[in-house]
């Protein structure tokens, strides 16, 4: 994820991390050669039909609405993947300050926390497609768990949940209230799953980019017209703000992907760590910074 | 569901699969067919009324809104089924979780779990419209279930539940978070029927088809004034954004259908039973993957 | 509740039942008969002011706005209480699960469950504005309540459950499950009462009847100079997007009215009767379905 | 609140109560005024600059956008009022009858509902910023309280569940139950305050104002050349539009006022009373109805 | 936040205070002199290509797309910031409600409500990105908290807690009411955390912002042709209205910045307390109020 203030003018001029024009750099240059192509063509070797510009509007109407709605959609994704870590941040935090109050003995909470710790890295990892890495396998290994997959380690909490529970060491009202938690974990991390394995239907991303290159490619027809050698600057500034807005929210409809604005869990999971350090009676490490702008 | 990257070019040209032309070829064929006729009759045989594009401007925005919230509407019924089926795959998880806690018992658990397999499979397959196939029977079988209605199997496993609580095989806590449970796994399921059978309303089917099909056979007159032959290829264009936008509309708003954009419920059943095995202390299944990018 | 597929070519022509025509073809009989006196006084006695399309434009987005947002508005009221009729139907069955687990006794269950077959009925009829029908005071009367309001039928179940508690014969979990029941059934029903009682404000009515007929009223004028004879053409296809559009808005924005578009109350009371059948040690009725495409 | 049908002709023409006329004539008449002065200026005195159209169809994209954003901003804060209210009343139905269930003693039962009736009625005296009317002062003497603040009420009430509790009338699980009960309502009545505190954001409005006005009085310029003598039909017709939304927009962003589409929270109170009035022994009061189409 | 009504003709004309206007003013001069300069060197130096305004409605409609999505999702940003605050108001009271209910001892009582009080202050500073100020510092040292962060303020409120559950001051239904409570605002802090921490994508910024320059410097070519000596008046109200609505989205995304826009923290905090005076047995403090019609 970029942090970063609103551009100023420098910016607007030359930044290039963050922005979407290295990744449609080759559909403007080939959109531009075209267009300057067809005006040559047109002004000194064969008059190209010049189409009115009327149909371009009725199309930029439904072009529109359909980039609009992906954008939506796309965005929506990205900021419900936020919210679901948002709240397993939340429900870390939430579950020792539970643990205190249900569990007096600290071996308990430890267990609890410290397998807690490693579920969110596990399912950082398998969000990003990743094999667990190494900051991983030391927590997992720290937490004693013995199946390192994403769901088992949830369920060896419940695991040491059960055990307390039957053993006294935690009561009826404290088995619930840890257990709705667990739950509540549970259901962020098949939210999480969800979007991560539910693309948008792939139906629009064809009607979309074949609907925008159909746009951009007949465009200059309509421009010769009246625009002349100005042709190739509009369809490319129409080419830059369509495909602009397509890559957006390719980028975006795939929150845990490893692009420029894609949710920094490393982060996450750094201050879910410091956020646990004092109940496991640790030094909290550091938060994790942005490096040039870029968070991850 | 089709699972794909980003289409790339030889997609964006050829890509079948997934993309609604196959769906409305015939209407293009038509569109087509007339515009060009009418180009001919009125160059060759009969000056036909040359309109102006102004209404034509006024009816397409009309006709965006008609097809944008009839997008959106479709595309909220997809995307909440596919909630609900998170929702269920998470449930799942969390009352095999939640058993291991309350009921201290593996016989009461494994019956609780291999009766949510059991409905699972009915539910899907009362959902997608079929009788339970073989996969589902030996569920049914393996669960013990004895009447296999899709309600009829959550009502057997809350009777279970009864059972165990009775006979003092489970507390009052453990009674009321299963129940708790079970009345979700009830609200996802009647959700999931809710959205089967109540359609988007008839009336906007109505209402768009006619307004698009009333668009389409007009616009030609409209451009026939400065489009020349031009003019069926914008029709065709149009039309193809118009249609294809009303097609994957009609898709998406019938999710457990059996179009190439359904949820894939086979592949989240599996996933709940590679979930369920180690609390059953059997193999997991290999899960479900898709064939040349479908998932079902 | 109009149940049909897809419209194919037959519907596209000739549906009535469902469709929005019938009930706009006044408006649209006026508007053709008017923009046709236009064209005729134009053309032969007296030259009326030709205007630009453009002011048209910048109506008709304006115009567009108020369609799209009531739109919207209605559809979800519609939604909405479709929701909450699903809700009920999950609430009652989870009801009837949670009973089994919680209430030993059948005597008890079967009031409680009787007694919410009755609520819904009276609830049907309140919302529709009727007098309580035979089926409903059947069920009333077999449920054994007193006031047959649809209030007073929720207080009598409720006092149910306060007996069973304090003559023990249910226990503190079973009387806390069961009052969150009845309270989200509660909400549920207020739900409901809420959408019924508010309507969409009245204000947009207004500002959207005026505001259409004013346009279509208004645009001969502008369509006069390069339409001819297509004039009322266009014009009556703009006034039946518009006016169909307004009317479909009117008629889903009374989700329990009684037009084809209605939500199917009667089936959705039909459909937990078959499902408490069986806790009530009953034979189940047969689903109602449509008739003539419309369910009830 | 205006509550009335769908309008027929009559109404159209001439209604008034509920309409935006009224509040709009005087901007209506200053544009009407000042496009009729410029038609005259143009035609005998000095040709004004005739603009084109084109940069109004840009402005008026943006203007739309304006309007169309705080039109949804203002009717999701009065639908939201809306349902918070009506979670009100099924909230002190349910106090109601989860007091039956845990409150053995009608003392105690009825010192809860008569506090509930009291809070309620000084919540809409709060809201709407009036001073407690006669009506309340008789509820809050009724119900005993001491300090007749809208918060102080809730607090005593609290108290008395408080004082229950302790006292063995009420046991845990309804200690918990009612709790949870208070907290909503209180959760209601913070929602209430945070929309009445809280308005649209100034910035907007005089964005949208002072746009509004640019565009209506610039207006003009653009329609003399085509529309001549049209032209203060047109911008008067354009004027009501886009001032008559500014002004719905306006009413509904604050529910909670005396307009004649604010909400009627004195016929919710009464509601509220007609529902508790069994519980209390007591006749019900008759419902409160419309005068003139309106309730309050 | 500013507290003003609707506003009249006076403030349309003057206000500066919450307007926009100071804040583009550099933007809409650099604007200005540009288009004063091309119309100059357009009719005396050297004729401009006059391109169509055909490509700006394309790209207009582009650029409403993205102004628009913008601004819904920062106004939602901030509407959401407010409704956690509202939230977190309504959860101090409530916490107040319960330990009447549930701790019978002052002592736990005033701990807890001033240790919520500190953590509120805390709360505040931090989000604002401010070290605590004497206000805070006052609170967290009446409260006795020892390690004064955010959450290690609620850390330790919770620690209260767990003391007097072990201790038997509080029983376990308690223990779990004042936990779920704890729990909740630990998720609205989180929330406004995640709000805090996460912009809206850099990408939108540079897209919206580079489409807006390209948009506002070309637009005087388009309009040389037919407006004359109007063009730099319309080049630089499209650029308020497009740089003013960027403007607003970018104040907006930010609810909890020292902008006219920001919520009002400081006036929250302060209602918290005047809630929680009483039960603390103090006298409230008076309300903050706004300050030439501001509140922080």
């Amino acid at each position: 994820m970029i942090i970063r203030d609103k551009p100023g003018i420098l910016q607007l001029l030359f930044a290039v991390r963050g922005s979407v024009l290295p990744h449609i750099a080759l559909e403007l240059t080939v959109v531009a050669g075209l267009s300057v192509l067809l005006v040559v063509v047109d002004r000194h070797l064969l008059a190209l039909p010049h189409v009115s510009a009327q149909p371009f509007a009725l199309f930029g109407v439904a072009l529109s609405l359909f980039l609009g709605f992906r954008n939506n959609a796309a965005y929506d994704r990205w900021w419900e993947a936020r919210k679901l870590w948002g709240g397993l941040l939340a429900d870390a935090r939430s579950l020792a300050r539970e643990a205190e109050v249900f569990l007096p003995e600290a071996a308990d909470r430890h267990g609890l926390l410290r397998g807690m710790v490693a579920f969110l890295h596990l399912h950082r990892c398998q969000l990003r497609g990743l094999a667990p890495d190494e900051v991983t396998r030391a927590r997992v290994a720290a937490a004693g768990l013995e199946v390192p997959g994403v769901e088992a380690a949830l369920t060896q909490i419940s695991g040491r949940v059960a055990a307390a529970y039957r053993a006294g060491r935690l009561d009826g009202f404290g088995a619930r209230t840890i257990s709705t938690r667990l739950t509540g974990i549970g259901l962020a991390q098949a939210g999480c799953e969800r979007i991560r394995a539910t693309p948008l239907p792939y139906v629009y991303s064809l009607l979309v980019f074949r609907t925008t290159w159909l746009y951009v490619l007949l465009l200059p027809l309509a421009l010769l017209e009246n625009s002349g050698w100005m042709t190739p600057v509009f369809t490319v500034i129409v080419a830059y703000t369509f495909f602009g807005l397509a890559e957006v929210t390719e980028e975006l409809a795939h929150p845990f992907g490893a692009t420029a604005n894609a949710l920094p869990l490393d982060a996450i999971c750094r201050a879910v760590e410091i956020s646990l350090a004092p109940h496991l009676g640790e030094e909290a490490p550091p938060p994790l910074l942005p490096v040039n702008f870029r968070l991850d």
